[in-house]
C-alpha cells in the first residue's frame, strides 16, 4: 500500500506524502483512535526512507493534533478523526473553459481600440511611477485613492470640462461598475425603488437588482430621458446617463436637465450620473456634466476604461461631503482600495497631458471610423435605415423602420458569425425598439467596418426576404 | 458684471467662460425663458473678445439645449430652465484629512515589513510581466483572474502546502476583504446567520454585518474555536481561521477540524477558512489547510497582502465547482476583475521561485523579531505575562493574568503615543478576554520593540499602580 503510493520525483517532499497518507488513514477510518503509529525505525526501513523523513512526518501530525504522544509510549491516532467520504476530488480536468466566440464582425459595445494605444509609453511611466511611489504607498493607502490622481483628475476636469471641483470630493474607484455597485449599497433600503433610462445598459441593471432595487423604467427618446414621465413615490435615486444616452445615443437637453434636477429636488432623493463616453464627442465641445447643476445632489460617475483601456480598471466618482464618510466606510470593506500603481501612473499620464493629447487623437480616429460606418452604411443599405442620438461615443444606434430584430434575427447573426446588439436587449419594457441595432465600431479599422457591414446586409437578405 | 468674470489666462476657454456665466444666469432666473441673448457681434465687443470666441459659447448653449435658435432671429433662452437655490459650491478647502496619528510605538497588527520588499526586483519582473502581455489583455481578462496565475498557484501550494488544487478552482481576488465579502453576499439570504469565532477580526465581522448577516459567536481557547459549542438552527455558514486563529493565535487540532467538518455536514452549510498569515510558522512545517479535509465545504480563502504587500491587492480563493458559476456572476456586477499587470507579476515571481524564497527570508526575519520580542517582554515585564497560541503569523497576543486592559488603559497608551490593541477590541461577547493584548511585531526592527515595550511597560506603571 505504502511503496506505490511514495513518489521520489514529485515537488512533494517524502515527508509530506507521509504526512498526507496517514491523515486520509485517520480520517477513512483505516487506522482508528488510539491505534499506534509504527515507530519511526519501522516505518523508515518498510518505505526506504531516512528514519528523519519519517520523524518530520511524525512531527507534522503531532503539531497538527492527529497524534498524542506521552514519554515512553507509541504514538497514537487521537480521537475523533473519522470523517466519512471523504474522497478528496482530484480532477485533472485542465480544458480551459469554451473562451469567447471569435466573430467575423464583431460589432460589440464598450470596446476601445486597444491596438492604437501607446502602450510603450504608458510602461515607461508606470515603471517611473511605481519606483518613485514611496515604501508606505505599498501598505493601505486609503479608500479614496491617491490625492495626487484626484489632484489630477479635478484639473483635468477643468481643463477639458470646464468644471471646478473640489480634490476632496473626488474618489477613485475600480470603474463605473464598483461605483455603481458602491452607491446602490450606499442608497438602499428595504424594499426601495430606483428609476432608470429605458433601455438601460443590461449590466448595470443587474448590479442595481443584485442590490434589491425595484426598477422603475422611465421612457426614453431620441433626446434621452423623458423627464416628463418621471413619477415615483418611493424611489430612492435616479440613475442616468445624460452625456451620452446608452444605448440610444441621445443627449439630454437643457430643459430636462433641470426638470430632472426639480423633480430629485422634490423628492430628496440622489442622481447618478454615469458618464461613461462623453470624452468622444465628434461635433462641438464637450457636454457639460448634469452634475455641475446641482452638486450636493448629482453624483458624477467617471471611467477611464473607454479613455485608456477596461483592464486599467480605475474610475472616479465625485460625491458630496454628507456621503463621504459612508462611501469610505462600504468601499473599506467591499475590497478596501485600488492598487496604487495603477494609480500612480494615470496620475503621470495626466500631469504630463498625455492624456489630453490621446483623447484628441482617438476622437480624431474614432470620428473617422464613425463617419466610414455611416457612409458604407449608406453604400450597403441604402435608405432604408436612420441614425439615433448624438455624434459621440463608441457606437451607433440605427432605427431600421418596418424591421424586428428579434430571435430569428439573432439567430441569422450568429450563424454567420456578426456580432451585433439589438436595442430590446437593454430594454425593460420590451418591444417598443425592436427596430433598432447598436453597433459599437471604436475598435473596428475601416476594412473590418466593411466586412462587418456586407456580412450584416447577408443576413437582413437572408432573414428578412 | 461681464467684464471682472472673464479670467484671461485661465486653463478654462474663454467661450466656455461665457459658455458658463450665460448657463448660471439662465439657471438662476437672470435671463428668463425666451429672453433675446444679445448678438455675437454685441457681446464680443462689450467683452473685449473675437465674435469667433463668443459663437463658439452659444453653438455649445445651443446644442446642449440651452437656447433656441430659429433662422433670422435673435438666440432666445429655452423654457423650463430655471433652478432655485443653484449655488455651486467651491469650496477652495485644500486641507488634506488628518493623517494617521504618528505612533512612537505602533505594534498595529496585520503590517510586513515593507522596508523588506525587494522592491527593485519586483519593478524589474512587473515592467517585463507587463511589456509581455498581449494587448487583448489590456481589455477584460475574465472574472476568475488570469489563468497563467492561477496556474502558478496552484503549483506554488502544492510545493509549500502539499496539496493539490485544480486551477480552474482557483479565483483571484482584490484581496481577502473582497473574498469574504463576495462570499457573503453569495451566501446570503433573508435573515441568516453565520457562525464565527470569538474574538474575530473587527473589520472581517464588519463586512458580515454590512451584509446582514446575524453573528453567532462560537467561543475561542488557546486552540481555536472551541468546535464542542457549536450550535445554531439557521446558521448558512461557518467564518473560521484554523491555521492561526485571529487574534489569540491558535491552530485548530485535528479533532476539533473532524468535529467543525462534522458540524457542517450536517447542517449541509459551507465553512469559509481565511488563511491569513499562516505561511509565516516559526516551529514545524506549515499547517495542512482545513481546506482537504472536505473540498465540497471548505472554501479557502488566501491573501498576499501579509507575504508581499498589501497594496498588491491580490488574494485568492478556492471554490468547490457549484459555486464558480455564482462567483463569477457577483464579481462581475461587483467590480468586474483584478488589473492584469499585478496577476502577471506575481505569476512571475511564483514560476521564479522568488516568493518561496521571499516567504523563507522573511520567515527567519519575523522568527528572530518574535524571539526578540520575547526575551524583551521577560526583560522588562518580568514573569507577569504568558504568550497565547502558536508560533506562527505575524503578531502575538500576550496575557497578562489580573490586568484589566480597558478604556482607561487605552488612554494611557494614546497620550503615550503606544498603539496596541487589546483582545476585547476583537470580541463579541465582551468581557472574556479583557487580561490579553495583541501586538503585531513583524514590521518592527529590534530597536523599534524594545522603544515600544519600554514604553508600553510606563504606561502600565502609569496605568495600574
Amino acid at each position: 500500500m505504502w511503496d506505490s503510493k511514495l513518489q521520489r520525483h514529485s515537488e512533494l517532499s517524502l515527508a509530506r506524502q507521509i504526512y498526507q497518507i496517514l491523515c486520509n488513514q485517520m480520517t477513512e477510518g483505516l487506522l482508528k483512535s488510539g491505534d499506534a503509529l509504527s515507530s519511526t525505525r519501522e516505518l523508515a526501513k518498510s518505505l526506504g526512507v531516512s528514519r528523519n523523513t519519517v520523524y518530520e512526518a511524525y512531527e507534522m501530525l503531532s503539531a497538527e493534533g492527529y497524534t498524542v504522544t506521552r514519554p515512553g509510549a507509541p504514538t497514537r491516532v487521537a480521537d475523533g478523526l473519522c470523517l466519512e467520504n471523504t474522497m478528496p476530488v482530484m480532477s485533472k480536468n485542465k480544458k480551459p473553459l469554451q473562451a469567447f466566440s471569435r466573430y467575423i464582425a464583431d460589432f460589440r459595445t464598450g470596446k476601445p481600440d486597444l491596438r492604437r494605444f501607446p502602450r510603450q509609453t504608458w510602461l515607461q511611466l508606470e515603471h517611473k511611477a511605481a519606483e518613485e511611489l514611496p515604501a508606505e504607498k505599498w501598505g493601505y493607502t486609503g479608500p479614496e485613492g491617491l490625492a495626487v490622481l484626484r489632484d489630477e483628475i479635478a484639473a483635468w476636469l477643468l481643463r477639458s470640462r470646464g468644471i471646478i471641483v473640489n480634490p476632496q470630493d473626488i474618489f477613485i474607484t475600480a470603474g463605473a461598475t464598483q461605483a455603481l455597485y458602491v452607491l446602490a449599497e450606499l442608497l438602499s433600503g428595504e424594499g426601495q425603488e430606483i428609476l432608470v433610462e429605458d433601455p438601460c445598459h443590461r449590466g448595470m441593471l443587474q448590479v442595481l437588482t443584485q442590490k434589491n432595487f425595484k426598477i422603475c423604467p422611465v421612457p426614453v427618446d431620441e433626446q434621452g430621458m423623458q423627464t416628463g414621465k418621471l413619477e415615483s413615490s418611493s424611489a430612492s435615486a435616479v440613475y442616468v446617463t445624460p452625456s451620452h444616452q446608452f444605448p440610444l445615443g441621445g443627449i439630454l437637453p437643457a430643459g430636462r436637465r433641470t426638470e430632472l434636477i426639480r423633480f430629485a429636488r422634490a423628492k430628496d432623493i440622489y442622481i447618478i450620473e454615469d458618464d461613461y463616453d462623453s470624452e468622444f464627442r465628434y461635433i462641438g465641445s464637450p457636454v457639460a456634466p448634469l452634475w455641475a447643476m446641482d452638486r450636493q445632489r448629482v453624483i458624477y460617475v467617471g471611467t477611464f476604461s473607454k479613455i485608456l483601456f477596461p483592464a486599467l480598471r480605475i474610475g472616479y466618482c465625485i460625491l458630496p461631503r454628507q456621503l463621504h464618510r459612508r462611501w469610505r466606510y462600504l468601499r473599506t470593506h467591499t475590497d478596501v482600495q485600488n492598487p496604487p500603481f495603477e494609480q500612480a501612473v494615470l496620475a503621470r499620464y495626466l500631469s504630463t497631458r498625455r492624456l489630453d493629447r490621446h483623447i484628441q487623437q482617438m476622437r480624431r480616429l474614432y470620428g473617422q471610423r464613425r463617419q466610414i460606418l455611416l457612409a458604407q452604411m449608406t453604400e450597403i443599405f441604402g435608405q432604408t435605415w436612420s441614425v439615433w442620438g448624438d455624434a459621440a461615443g463608441l457606437h451607433l444606434a440605427l432605427a431600421f423602420p418596418g424591421k424586428c430584430f428579434d430571435q430569428q434575427f439573432l439567430r441569422g447573426c450568429q450563424a454567420a458569425g456578426v456580432l451585433v446588439t439589438p436595442a430590446e436587449y437593454h430594454s425593460i419594457t420590451k418591444g417598443l425598439h425592436m427596430d433598432k441595432l447598436i453597433l459599437g465600431y471604436g475598435h473596428l479599422e475601416p476594412a473590418e467596418i466593411n466586412k462587418g457591414l456586407r456580412l450584416l446586409h447577408k443576413v437582413f437578405k437572408r432573414v428578412f426576404s
